[in-house]
Parts: C-alpha cells; sequence; structure tokens
C-alpha cells in the first residue's frame, strides 16, 4: 500500500519504519526536517504528502496533540480533502472521544474511511511493529486499514464500529497509567521517609500485589536517577486531563485521577516537563526533603 | 516445633495448618471458639495457649490490628512473659512500623526474640503455605523462626536486622494495592460512562500499560457482581491509615493514597465494609448514577 505517516516523533517514526520494513510505501512528514530525511535515507517515498496525498491508501496520523490532527487532517491545508475515496484515516492521536467522533464525521463528509486508532507501546515497540492499538470503526475502515495495522501492530483490540470507542479505551487506560505512574512515585518516596531505600524498593515490590506495569517499568528510572526521557512528564497534564474533561462532561468524579493530574501538573511547574515522567518522584522529594539516587535530584 | 498460633481468620488458619502439615506443633487461640475446635480436629494441640506458653518455641500473632497485637502480646494475660527465653515471637500483623519497633523493644525486655512479620498474599495463600513474608530481624531471631518461615512462605523478604523495616514494606505495598484497587474502581465505572462495559475491561485492559496485580485479581469481582469478600473493604481505612499516620508523623504529603482512603471511607460508610475491596466501585456507581453488572448495586 501507498501510505502517509504524519508526525515523525519517536512513536511515528516507528511506525513510518515498521511500515517500510513490511513493504509498504511510506510518505512522511513532520515539522522536523531532519527526520523526514532520515525516514527517506532509509527507504521512505521523497514525495511530498500533499501532492502523493491523491494517490494514498491510508494516512496515519501521530502528531502530539488534537490540536495538531485537527489542523492535518481539516485545516486550511488539510489533507483529508486531498485523499481518495477510499482511503483510510487513522487517528493514532490520543484525543478525547468525542474529538474521534467528530472527526469520523467530517471524513464520511468527505466520503474518506476513517479509524479511531490511538495505540499503546512505546516507541521500542512502535520501532518493532507490535504496538497495541485501540481500534474501532466500521467494517469497511477496518478492512482498509489491515495491512497497516498489521505491520504496525502486535494486538489490535477491535472495539466495535464506532469511532470514540477506541479514544474511550485508550482514556481508560492512560487514567490508570497516569495514576500508576504517580502512585509508584508516592510509595517509594515514602519508602524513603520509613527506612526503605529505592533499590530494596524495586527488589521487593514487584514480587508483591502492590506492582503494576508502570512500576515495574518506571521506577528503576528512580533508582537509577536517569531521567531520560522515554514518555515525557508533559504527556500526563495532556492525557489526564482528557480523561478529566470526559469524567466532568459526564459528571463523574475520579478523585484518585485528579489528585495525580495536580502532581503532573507539578512536576512540569518546576521545569520538569520534558524529562521522563518517572520524575514526578521529584515532587515528592522536594516537598518532603529527601535526596534521590543518582544525579535525580 | 512447639508453635502458639493467636488469631485463627482466614490468614491465622491458614497459617496454623500449613505449619501442622509441615510438622510442627500446633497450639491455637482465637476468640472463635469453633475455629480452634476444628484447627484441633485437624491435628491441632488440644492445649490452652497459656498454659503451654512456657514450652512455646514460637508465637505466630495473625490478629486483626496493633491493639489486639498489643493485648495478646503484654495486656494483663499478655503471653510474652510466660514464653522461654529463646522463644521468637512473629508479630505477622499489619502495624506501624513504630509499633513494631515498640513490641520488639518490650520483647527484649523480657529477653525473647522477635521478628517483625508482616505476611502478603491472601487467605488461599496462607493455607498453602505459600504467602509472601515482609520481615526484619535480628539474625538470632530469623534463626529460630526459620523452620516455621519455611512453612508458612514461599518468599521471605529479609529487610534488615532492625523491628520496623519489615513492617514499613508493608506500608508501602498496601499503599499500592489500596491505590490500585480504587484507581481500578475509578476507571471501570469510568468507562461506563464512556460507553465501554466492564466485561471489556478486563478483556483488555490486563493486557496494556494500564494494568496492576490488584486490577487483574479485583475488577474480576465488579464484572461478576460477586463480593463475597476475600479482602474486606474495611482492611483498608486501617492499613491506608497506617500509611497517612507514618507519612504524617515524617511531614510526607500523599494525595494520591489520600483520595483512595476517601473512596474507602465513603464504601464503609455506605455500609459495604464487610464485601470484598473491589465493592468500592459502588462508591462511583452511586456518585455517578451507574448501573454495576450483576447484583452489583
Amino acid at each position: 500500500m501507498k501510505i502517509g505517516v504524519v508526525g515523525l516523533g519517536s512513536m511515528g517514526y516507528g511506525i513510518a519504519a515498521s511500515l517500510l520494513r513490511a513493504g509498504h510505501e511510506v510518505v512522511s512528514a513532520d515539522v522536523n526536517a531532519d527526520a523526514v530525511k532520515r525516514l527517506r535515507a532509509e527507504g521512505g517515498s521523497n514525495e511530498d504528502i500533499a501532492a502523493a496525498a491523491p494517490k494514498l491508501d491510508a494516512l496515519v496520523v501521530v502528531v502530539l496533540n488534537a490540536g495538531q490532527a485537527e489542523e492535518v487532517l481539516f485545516g486550511k491545508d488539510g489533507l483529508v480533502g486531498w485523499l481518495p475515496g477510499d482511503a483510510v484515516v487513522m487517528l493514532c492521536v490520543t484525543v478525547a472521544p468525542d474529538f474521534a467522533r467528530s472527526a469520523a464525521q467530517k471524513c464520511a463528509q468527505s466520503e474518506v474511511l476513517f479509524l479511531d486508532a490511538p495505540i499503546s507501546g512505546g516507541s521500542v515497540k512502535a520501532a518493532q511493529g507490535k504496538l497495541s492499538i485501540m481500534a474501532s470503526g466500521t467494517p469497511e475502515a477496518f478492512i482498509r486499514a489491515r495491512p497497516a495495522l498489521d505491520a504496525m501492530a502486535e494486538t489490535v483490540f477491535e472495539l466495535g464500529d464506532t469511532a470514540g470507542a477506541g479514544s474511550a479505551m485508550k482514556a481508560v487506560n492512560q487514567m490508570l497509567a497516569g495514576v500508576h505512574i504517580a502512585a509508584m512515585a508516592e510509595a517509594i518516596t515514602f519508602g524513603m521517609t520509613q527506612g526503605i531505600d529505592p533499590e530494596t524498593f524495586i527488589n521487593v515490590i514487584p514480587r508483591c500485589a502492590g506492582t503494576s506495569w508502570m512500576l515495574e517499568n518506571r521506577a528503576p528510572h528512580v533508582v537509577s536517577g536517569d531521567f531520560t526521557p522515554h514518555s515525557a512528564i508533559d504527556i500526563w497534564p495532556k492525557d489526564l486531563g482528557i480523561v478529566l474533561d470526559a469524567a466532568r462532561a459526564s459528571k463523574f468524579a475520579a478523585p484518585i485521577t485528579a489528585a495525580a493530574l495536580q502532581q503532573f501538573l507539578a512536576a512540569s511547574g518546576m521545569g520538569l516537563g520534558r524529562e521522563d515522567d518517572a520524575a514526578v518522584a521529584k515532587v515528592y522529594a522536594r516537598n518532603a526533603g529527601l535526596t534521590l539516587p543518582g544525579a535525580g535530584n
């Protein structure tokens, strides 16, 4: 297939590389010209995406947020207007379910297929073509997107024929993931106040009922004091914001998620927005006068 | 060895049965005479624990809380005064680290060994002799307790030679476990407001980064609407209370744990204290006007 990929951040680049590896023709676009150049050197098409749009079978959107997705798809130079009628737009961005529903409607008006397809798994799995995709859309959209899904994902959750369901499940997953990261930070630093060093924490807790996927993935960053971003702090004010906006609209009180959001906001306010999200532990450490391992403070 | 077991609730009974199975002589005590009678029928000693105390090698305390432990060990008819000098007290109750340190001191004054030995794993693992034990104490206490530990536990975390370290790690584990149960409840009900039914939730989330040990263990109770207590709601005001008391004493702000505690308190206030702790989902359901699966409301 001929596939456009818009957004070559760590997730988008990995997706584009996986699509290339599976034999697809990949036309890419990103504000970062170096990323586009690098993908072309790896076998990506040299075409400009606007010029290629009328010939695309699928358009994978992996930009940072709903605003960018809106601009790319439906803005002044929006691509949807140029896509052929049987093309499928795969929206991989974490967005509000309402945004996904609205995007699906606009695509339908342009007679373009739409798959609500938020992704999970991180940049390593993106590069391996082993993402999890929480997808919903019409049977036609699934059929059209299948070759791309096969190249990108290890697991495709098929969540029904309506756009919005995929984004709703992603929101639920992000809610838990964000809470679990902040809870890990709260627990590892609380443990320090009780004489438990972080290294003992990660030797014990992953073998106990208090463990979580995020704890096992992120607590080692606190222990090593290495906050090179795999997933940045600033993801969470955005994603938990999506959750809490949807919750508020549904009159759903989510006090634990709300508390976790405050800790990520504090981390961002401390200037840590670009650090790895495990750096939310620094908020707790600063408040309690603790010194984290390594150069962690 | 000749081992006393005080407290034959679901955890204590399983421990006593595991000790019997390993060939130890077990003298038991509980306010529930039926439980004592049942253990005796399974091979337990017919001796009264007060009479047997001077001949015990170890005394395992598995009562509900610190107040009961204080009474059993150091109260009017406290057993510590009757134990021989080389006996070891194994305190398996979830207590504040300060309480464990104080109990160790009092035992030392009576020249009795002490192991801070909170347990984790639930009643099924207790019955199988496959608990996790977060233990700390002097090398002498570990040596003396070893045959009992071997019979009770699959994993013994040896957390140093000072009482309090075991209870501190248990507090950290409970902090995470409690937060994860409440977060599961928050997420599964939030998902319902977004059109995700609880069954889809447990088909997807355990395979995603948002999962936790507690989510995988407890979310099925919400889906089935079966809140038969494995671990009751009322455990959590106690255990998260221990965490937050220790945190406050250390000037440690724990906003996520504090938010989780409020939800368990609300559940208890709703009269659900004796239900399974997954019933904290009913707080969210009531607040948001949702109907949980099964007879869940």
